[in-house]
Order: C-alpha cells, then sequence, then structure tokens
C-alpha cells in the first residue's frame, strides 16, 4: 500500500509539472504565422523538459516495480526528487524566454543536476531499505548511467558559458543516453503476464 | 501494474490539460452580460477540445481494457500521445482567442492531426505487444476510422485558409464519429461484472 | 475496472477544479491587511464553490460506490458533469470578482443549475445500467432532493434580479442541505469492515 | 474502497498544491543572474511550504494506513484540512512577494495553524471512527506533537509583528519537528512486507 500511495503521488505531480509547463507558450495576440516565431524557444525548452519528466517517470516507475520495500526515508527522498523536478517548469520557461542564454542554461542545468542527484540517492534509500542483494540492488548495480549523467550536468555548466549550444548539447546527449527505457531492471526482473 | 500505472499517469494528465484549457476563459473586468460576448469564440473553442479530450480519454480507456502487455515502447508511444495533447491549451486558446483565423485553425487541425497519427502508433505498439491474434487485435482491425479522421485532419489543413468555418465543420464531424464508444472493442469483449 | 478509471478520472479533475479555483485570489501587492479587504467577495466565493464541489465529490462517491456498472453512456454522463463543474472557477471568480453582482450570479447559478441537471442524468444512466430494482435504484430512488436542488437554482436566477442576497441565499441552502452525506445510499448498503 | 478513493483525492489535492505554488516564481523578464535575486524570499517561501505539504502527505498518509473505517464525518474532516491547505499557494506568494513583511507572516501562520486544527478534528474523527481500543488511537493516543504544533503557530502569530524573524523561526522548528515520520504509528504496527 506505501508503494501504491507513494506511486500514485509522484504519478500525480509528474503529471501536473509536465501539463503546466505548457502555460509558459504564452498565447500570441496576432493571428500570423510569425506570431510564433518568438514562441519556438519556448517551445524547445519545453519539448527537453518534457523529455526528461518522461524519463524521469519512465525510470522511476521502473525502479519502484522493482523495490519491495518503502520505508520512510524513502517518502522523503522521493519528495526531494520531486521539489527539483518541481522547479523545471521555472527554469524551463526562463531559458526559452530568453532564447537558451548562458545563466539561465546554467540554471537549468543545475536543477537537472541536483534532480540526477535526488534520483541516484531515492536509488541508494530504495537499495537499503531492500537490502545489498535484493533484485532492485542487481539491477541498479553501481549505477553507473546514473553518475555518468550527474558528471556530464557539471560539466555542462561552464560550457554554458563558452558557448549556450555546448551545454543544450549535453543535455540533449544525456536525454537520449536514458530514452532507452533501463534495460538493466528489465533484464533481471523475469517478463510478467501483466 | 505496469498498466494500472500508465492509465494512472495518463488520466492525471489528460485531467490537467481538460481543466487547464478553462484557464484561457479570462475573467472580464465588467459585470455586465455583454462583457461575456467576445469570449464566446473562446468558449467554443473550449468545447471542441472538452469533446476531443473527452473522446481520447475514452478511446484510451477502452483500448488499454483491452490490452494485455505494456511494454517499453508502449510507454513512450503513451507519452508521445500525450504530448500532443498537452499542446491542446494553447492551440485552443490561440483559436479562441483570434475568432477562428485561418493559421490558428490550420495549426489546431495540426495538432489534432498529429495527436490522431500518435494514436495509431500507439495502438500499433500494443497490438505489436500483445500479438496479432489477440483481442486488442482483433478490435482494432485495421483501424479504418483513425485512419479516416486523419485524413480528414489533413483535408481540414488547407481547407482552413479557403473558409475557416470549413475546418472547424471537418472538425466537429470527426468529432461526431467518435463520440460514440469504440464498439469494435466492446463488441469482442465479453459484457463483464465490473 | 472501468468503475476505478471512472472515479480516478473524476477525481482528478474535481481536485484540480477544487485547487485552481485560489488562482483567483490574486496576490496584493501591498503587505497592509487592508489590501485584502478587496479580496473577500472572492473570497466567499471561493469557499461557496470549494464546499459545492466537495459536495460533489462526496456522492459523486457515494453514488459510484452503490453502482455495479459502468456503460458506455455512464463514461459520457460523467463527462458531461465534469464539464459543466469545470466551468466553476471561471464563474466563482467572475461572481467575486464583481462583489456578487446580478449578471454573474444568475450565471453562476445557471453553472450548478446545469450540473446539476448533468448529475441527475448520471444518476438516470447509472440505474439504466444497473436496472430498476438494484441497490442503486432502490438508494437514490425519485431523488427528490436532486430535483428540488435544480428548482431551486432555476429560482435564485431571476431573483439575482430582484436582490442579488436572494440567490445567494438559496445558493447557501442547497449546499447545506446537501452537506449532509446521502444517508439513502449509506442505509442501503449494510455497514461494510473497509 | 472509501478509503482508497479519499487517498486518491487528497494525493490529488495536495500533488496540485505542491506544484502550483511554483507559480508564484514568476519568471524575469532579464537573463542576468541578479534577476533572480528579488525571487529569493519567495522561494524561501516555497520550500518551507513544500516541507510543509510533504510533512502533511507524510502523516496523512500513515495516519490513513493505520485507519480501518472512513465515515461521513471523515470525508468531510477530511475536506476541511484539504480547504486550509489549499490557502498555502496564496499565503506563501504573499509573504515571499513582501519579504516575510509581519502580516502575511501572521496570515501564513494562520493558515498553518488552522491546517494543524482541521488535522487534529481529522485524526479525532478517525479514532471516533475506529474505536478507543482500534491501532489508530493507540498510535495517536493523546496526540501531544500535534497540540504542541498547534499551541507554537498561536505563539507566532503575535511574534511576527515584534520580529518577523521570530515568527519564522517557529515556523521552521515546528516543520523540523515533524521532519520524523509518525513513528508511534510505526512503532504499533508490524512491519510488513509490502
Amino acid at each position: 500500500m506505501h508503494k501504491a500511495r507513494l506511486e500514485a503521488f509522484s504519478d500525480g505531480v509528474l503529471a501536473i509539472i509536465i501539463t503546466i509547463m505548457v502555460l509558459d507558450l504564452h498565447i500570441p495576440r496576432s493571428e500570423q504565422l510569425s506570431a510564433l516565431a518568438p514562441l519556438l524557444p519556448v517551445f524547445l525548452s519545453y519539448v527537453l523538459s518534457f523529455v526528461y519528466i518522461g524519463i524521469y517517470w519512465n525510470n522511476h516507475h521502473h525502479m519502484l516495480h522493482a523495490a519491495q520495500r518503502v520505508s520512510g526515508g524513502v517518502l522523503w527522498a522521493n519528495l526531494h526528487l520531486l521539489f527539483w523536478l518541481s522547479l523545471l517548469p521555472f527554469v524551463t520557461g526562463w531559458m526559452g524566454e530568453n532564447n537558451f542564454g548562458a545563466v539561465p542554461t546554467a540554471l537549468y542545468g543545475t536543477v537537472l543536476m541536483m534532480a540526477g542527484i535526488a534520483y541516484w540517492i531515492l536509488a541508494r534509500t530504495l537499495i537499503a531499505a531492500d537490502g545489498r542483494r535484493s533484485i532492485l540492488a542487481t539491477a541498479i548495480g553501481a549505477d553507473r548511467k546514473g553518475v555518468v549523467s550527474v558528471v556530464l550536468y557539471a560539466v555542462a555548466l561552464p560550457l554554458a558559458f563558452v558557448h549556450r549550444l555546448l551545454a543544450q548539447a549535453i543535455f540533449v546527449c544525456v536525454a537520449l543516453m536514458w530514452l532507452v527505457p533501463d534495460r538493466r531492471i528489465e533484464r533481471v526482473l523475469p517478463p510478467a503476464a501483466e
């Protein structure tokens, strides 16, 4: 039951985050096609953040599917992750409305990095609850992919001030790296007729 | 469990989309009845989009009810559908506030068309997971209704520039065509005492 | 399963409606207590609408608890109810920001009346699906309370133009009449150790 | 079933409250880092309210986990709690945008106090439904922590006018006091392999 409610609450928060981000696409006054042009960077930021929330939902879903126990610490580690993700609409809007400027891009990367760290903490807390020899621990292992992502975000921060597109390219690459669902967990879990 | 959480997340996103669209009905300053007149096209756009989201929720619900397996590809095909539907509040507001102008109407039709294609992809992905002889494959078959809808949206796009009401009429007709829930699935599934 | 997802979607929509209404309480610029004074009518409208959404959630919950079958018609009757309730944030804000003026009050009453009629249709559709001798049919019966509410709303509409407080008094009285949960259903259903 | 739907609705409302609060972080026009400086008090208010909603979700979750029966009175006691929490985005925004001024701080404390009282009423209503010798009654007992919190909020109100930081310090202390999940319930309930 703990797990079901944790998932329901996380689903709710992620569903709202993904949907309110679209409110930053302010409706233009003019009905000309050209009126959409200034919205392009906002739209591209939206697409990037939509994919990121989709990745988090997807992996969160796989990870909790494999988890057996939900401790009090897990509830807070999960809220900590949701906190950083809840800041995504703000930084997405700021980055988009300023045409991927250096400072907003660096802040966007910071929020992604903090969310990555929060996800890593959540994974550790879940493994601590399940035990080192649990299905989850075997499936996640050393979580190299998660660690690499956080390192890449950290590299993107100073690069945003060198050339903003370098940082954006890293954000896109990390997203592509995660777009594939977490095969590690699918590999360990037997295929179930759900 | 995969299916339950996929439905819960989709329900959340659709519920938020359907509800935040009403935020485009900006509260008028004056308390006169005449102050509502300029809101009429916004209101009509809202009704149309509400019905469309209702149709998607309804058919999504029927389709997943018949589906047996949810693969990793299904999760992303579903997010792809939700992405296009998440743009509906924006295009609804733009179309309504510009009194069904040609460009906003064509963009509205584009989003509907992309959502229709995304729904078709989701259906194919679900059938691929369940197998060609599954209940779902039998129920959906060649999905002529879905294909016809996408073709009609494609026809509506140039028509929006000929006369905007022609495109609107097509949107309304497609909605009416779908308002009847997907009998194909109800026909194949035995009636259950739910 | 149909019923579970219908409830989940309705819960989502009602939860969002009840929460976005608070966005009409615009944050005042000044930090003086007096800055809150102009918000009082908006706040009172919010309380009234919060109670109404609470009543609908409560009775919707009791009614579906007693229902056995969910047909395709029920899904649409339910969406129809949600449509009228989704307009509540708009009319609540308009009524509150215009200090309970006659026209906004009459429109507020119209939306309540339409929601009342939609609820009545939903009850009839559910009874039609369950059969005349079902638990639900016995519990709801002729639904005098629902009919009386709709009549009272209809009476409130012209009264809003005579004196706005008369209409408001009726809205409050109907709410009080419903605040008691639907004992009819609790009386018929045996108490369950849930 | 009553309990499941009560939890789902509460989760939905809490998820929306926690997420729309971030909309008060208005996106600055400038892309300079200095443009974020005026947002700092709004951000700090957001963090405080996020933690409070997290605490309520967490304890609400533990309390309902231990509860056996959900009466009609419980549904309304729960809505009463959600009403006060739904005002949190408004008072959070007002307090943050006015740099923790005395009156907004006192109003923030008032809403926290009313929510604390509402939570206490909900606990009593649940215990009344379950009986004095239920698991829940044993777990919650005299609820000293809840009573102390309400008293501390009441003390914070006048202190906001002496020095605003005194009231803020109390809000932070009460939050820290609750951050630990309700061990009383975990102690009484046997550890379950969930």
